[in-house]
């Protein structure tokens, strides 16, 4: 089918993109290679767009097939989930082996041509596949190997009544991890620039195995606290409730019975690892997707460095919360299901660290927000997939947890009779939206902000590149540069008025529209007070995010280990009915789990880059 | 909250705007107004960027904003939908309600101020809002007001049992319409410069508005079909699965008894139009939103041309399949349901009917391609919100389908008895998937491409606006100019060598850039066969839309009113349990019924372009 739409093999369109962009003219200075990239790099364009008409047919075929193959994925979860007649487990695993398989051949194939084509200039895109972000992942994909071998010694122990397909599944995922790590830590950075097609469909196919194999760790893990909750249930006196069991323990005997009791219990401690390290690869393959045939300048990006001086408030109070939230968890487990006033108690419990947690979390966040405000500043709003996903995710993956807040607000509004302990669910519910909505403006302005430590380099550099080295330029460069970096520029004055002074010294129009985007934007002249100026200010915001780095890992712990009190306070089951209630949180739950996760890494980033 | 934020009001960001894309120095040619749009527009950024700040975080606050609105609407819709406790129609009514009030007050205060302030130069997108769509939204909205008349006369015969907010929403819901349409009329295609906070919640607001009242017409319109459909599943020999009817007729009688009848049978008859305007009318406000603050230059979007010459053999068969669509629908809904071997016998038409018809449209689809292939011709890659918007609706909202066809596909492999019929369901399915397949990339890659009579005067304008009028410049447009021109250009000839001509004449590094981007792209020598050149391929194309957009009509009837295989054959239902499917299908058949309507509209943009 490809062949017969014609798509052309691309590697004429590298070689020329990479030969325009060192080639220029002597006449022409070619932009600086640190050169700070205008909102659209004006790089090589001319072998991108020889090439975009397969491109853009090429991304239309293959997120297609991606969709279809991740909708027939789903649809197996599903049948598996609500016991389809005729549908089983195996076909589900059977499924996604043969899907691990594909993606296995392909990136051993991606693999073996990079390394055979070793001598080739390839770009890449230095915003992808950060250093934190390869080193969580090789964490995560420590952890998931471990849960595949706790996986092999359970169909060991269970293998009379189980289907080979179980004992194929967790090796071949074994596998698949391994191999997946290393294709990232080479080539998460990669803009592939040659045969565009065949690429675009395996990394698709990456991206949709990597989310399949996400959303089967979610139901697995989902059935797993369902059935904890319908045990735990009766005891809170919720008892009109229907409580079958959705369990899978095989039908014979395990030889080992504690083994196998501890192995049982061991991977679902490992899940909620596994479901970050799928989730994280599908993100970071979605990236090198959406990277193809893309056009970029060789901007450095700067390397981000982890300083962990002057942050010993935020740090402080993060660990305390750390803590507490560690001792909080193992409380309420202990105590949640045991008897009613025991549940009562470890629910009350962890509204009120909840809410203290998340009012100090929202003023840290405002207290952020607020300075930026005061230091007005023009954001970088150039091309870049990888920052896009993550404010997109942010909000995305919010809106989850915001589904199941207003869930819980409708319920105490019309429930009939309150017991004492969900009025605190009101405040926390509100806090959790509030806080969210806080923190992804903090999140989102902080990664759209250039480092601080580069302004002051770039605005030399951008002095030198924008005039294209005529001349006429030169003069253009000391009077506007000068006006710009040594009177101070009142803020209310129109802008129209510096790009003026470089307009009569007969710049060109290009010169002058570079230069509106490159300055108009350059830091107004700080009006913080005094203890928020410079190194203070960058201190203060640092603690904010070390604080809130922290907290968030601290808010992933509870319900990735089983803290649900959207389940265990029944309130809100009574108001919609069991059933529903159950689908909306086992949809919601996922996707406010990650974005905590999701939260933690992006203010990493922050912090590094402030 | 959004002056603590410190969002300072942007009216001098707007003004300055104006300013610099009129007032360049003498040296300067200023950008044609007619030039066409680089992919990174070089006009205004002065004003732009120093609005970004605020833009960016304007545009997370509200995004946010609008996302929890939604969130909180769902879920009234949900309690609804499930019966929670507490929570009744009126209250979802009341919510609806209000959110229109402030829709309605945002608007006129909109549209006030900008007849007040209308000597302001105001940008235009003229990509938004095209007449078609308002023309389809215009004619949708009378029906929905037609429906509210009708709502209104129902609460009038049943006024002693409902409550005063039945009464209210439709009044209501009458307004909200007719003013949103004045209001898109008159605005869809603004790019609000100033006051953008406070516009970009308006918009948003309203955006998601309109989603939420699609979902409540959803919603009633998938209970009444579940209800019917409930009442025939007992004829086809299903009659294991629960058949609770979820009615909601009011308990007290109506005056004039068959009025009442007659009403609330003309009420889900006009429901499906409604359904579309709401989306119809929330996409356009979704343009409004991404082009909030957008930098454009003021090119001008050429004037679509409906001719309808040379398309009688496409408009010949297209209505051809629209009137056998009829027939089929009309003998559908009379044979079904009423016995076993009338059901079997209309799902097997129907079956047939749609066989036929989406090999048809395959195969008109591929022939498209297959033409666009031949004659290769670069894409235009400029930014674009609205065609964004429709590739993404397009690929969305078939993954609907795709997920409802899988589905069947499965039942159909996992059945343990097949009755005859069943067995059309497969072929049915896997054509239903291929087809959108195929005419997404027919649609996209159509939406993509420059209006034919274009090239040619853009090429000229190009050259002329390229070169910034400076003296040296002159020889390069000559030079280069008469290249592109004159001399035919080899396909295999790398483009370097093009653009040193420009080059050496001595014009600086960013002209060069802007002839890469707009002459890179320039058609290649076509090598059509004689057949399909010129006037001859665009009829053969303009047949192949004219017939997919009659037929993409055509496919929106049957679901739309009522032919339900998916329901009624009854064999998904068996595989995944009654309650499970119904679920999948009432989550996905919206989607996918837009999806019909959604392609018909683009394909009617493709045709007039072609």
């Amino acid at each position: 089918m490809l062949e017969g739409l014609g798509l052309p093999a691309s590697p004429p369109a590298a070689a020329s993109t990479s030969v325009a962009g060192s080639s220029g003219p002597a006449a022409c200075s070619p932009p600086s290679p640190s050169a700070p990239r205008s909102p659209e790099s004006p790089v090589p364009r001319r072998g991108g767009v020889r090439a975009s008409v397969p491109q853009k047919l090429a991304e239309t075929l293959s997120s297609q097939y991606g969709l279809i193959v991740f909708v027939a994925g789903l649809l197996l979860l599903l049948a598996w989930a609500v016991h389809a007649a005729g549908v089983g487990k195996s076909d589900l695993l059977c499924f996604l082996t043969a899907l691990m398989l594909l993606q296995l051949l392909w990136m051993l194939w991606y693999v073996g041509r990079s390394s055979a084509h070793r001598r080739l200039f390839r770009l890449k895109d230095t915003h992808a596949g950060a250093g934190w972000l390869r080193g969580s992942i090789t964490l995560f994909a420590v952890i998931t190997i471990v849960l595949g071998c706790l996986k092999i010694g359970y169909f060991i122990g269970f293998s009379e009544c189980l289907s080979a397909t179980e004992g194929v599944f967790p090796v071949m995922h074994a596998v698949h991890t391994l191999l997946q790590v290393y294709f990232l830590w080479g080539h998460a950075k990669d803009i592939i620039q040659s045969f565009k097609t065949l690429e675009r469909f395996g990394v698709i196919h990456s991206v949709f195995t990597n989310l399949l194999l996400w959303a089967n760790g979610v139901l697995n893990e989902s059935k797993h606290q369902l059935n904890e909750h319908k045990e735990r249930l009766i005891t809170l006196g919720f008892g009109n409730i229907t409580t079958v069991l959705d369990d899978h323990t095989p039908q014979c005997n395990c030889t080992p019975p504690t083994l196998c009791t501890a192995i049982s219990h061991g991977i679902y401690y490992l899940y909620p690892f596994n479901i970050e390290y799928q989730i994280l690869a599908s993100t970071m393959l979605y990236v090198l997707w959406k990277n193809i045939g893309r056009k970029v300048d060789s901007h450095q990006h700067q390397k981000m460095q982890f300083k962990s001086d002057g942050v010993m408030v935020g740090t402080v109070l993060g660990l305390t919360a750390l803590a507490a939230t560690i001792a909080v968890v193992v409380v309420y487990l202990i105590h949640i299901g045991r008897s009613k006033t025991k549940s009562e108690s470890a629910l009350i419990m962890f509204y009120l660290y909840a809410i203290t947690l998340l009012m100090l979390m929202g003023a840290a966040g405002l207290a952020g927000i607020r300075i930026y405000r005061i230091e007005e500043k023009s954001l970088d709003e150039s091309k870049n997939p990888a920052r896009k996903l993550d404010s997109d995710l942010l909000v995305g993956t919010a809106s989850g947890s915001w589904l199941i807040s207003w869930g819980s607000i409708l319920a105490i509004l019309c429930a009939e009779d309150h017991p004492r302990y969900t009025w605190y669910n009101l405040p926390y519910s509100i806090l959790v939206m509030v806080e969210k909505y806080i923190q992804n403006l903090f999140i989102i302005e902080s990664i759209h902000r250039e480092p601080e430590k580069l302004s002051e380099d770039i605005r030399t550099l951008r002095v030198v590149t924008v005039c294209n080295g005529k001349p006429v330029a030169s003069s253009c460069l000391k009077s506007g540069g000068v006006a710009g970096d040594v009177a101070p520029r009142g803020r209310d004055m129109p802008p129209a008025a510096e790009g003026n002074v470089c307009m009569r010294e007969g710049c060109g129009k290009e010169e002058e529209k570079q230069e509106e985007s490159s300055w108009g934007g350059s830091p107004s002249p700080v009006r913080l007070p005094r203890f928020l100026q410079g190194n203070a200010k960058r201190k203060v915001l640092r603690n904010i995010a070390a604080f809130l780095f922290l907290c968030n890992i601290s808010l992933w712990i509870p319900p990735a280990f089983g803290c649900r009190p959207e389940y265990d306070n029944g309130l809100e089951e009574i108001v919609f009915g069991f059933e529903p209630w159950i689908i909306v949180v086992n949809l919601a739950m996922p996707f406010s789990i990650f974005y905590r996760m999701h939260a933690a890494a992006s203010l990493f980033e922050v912090y590094c880059n402030i």
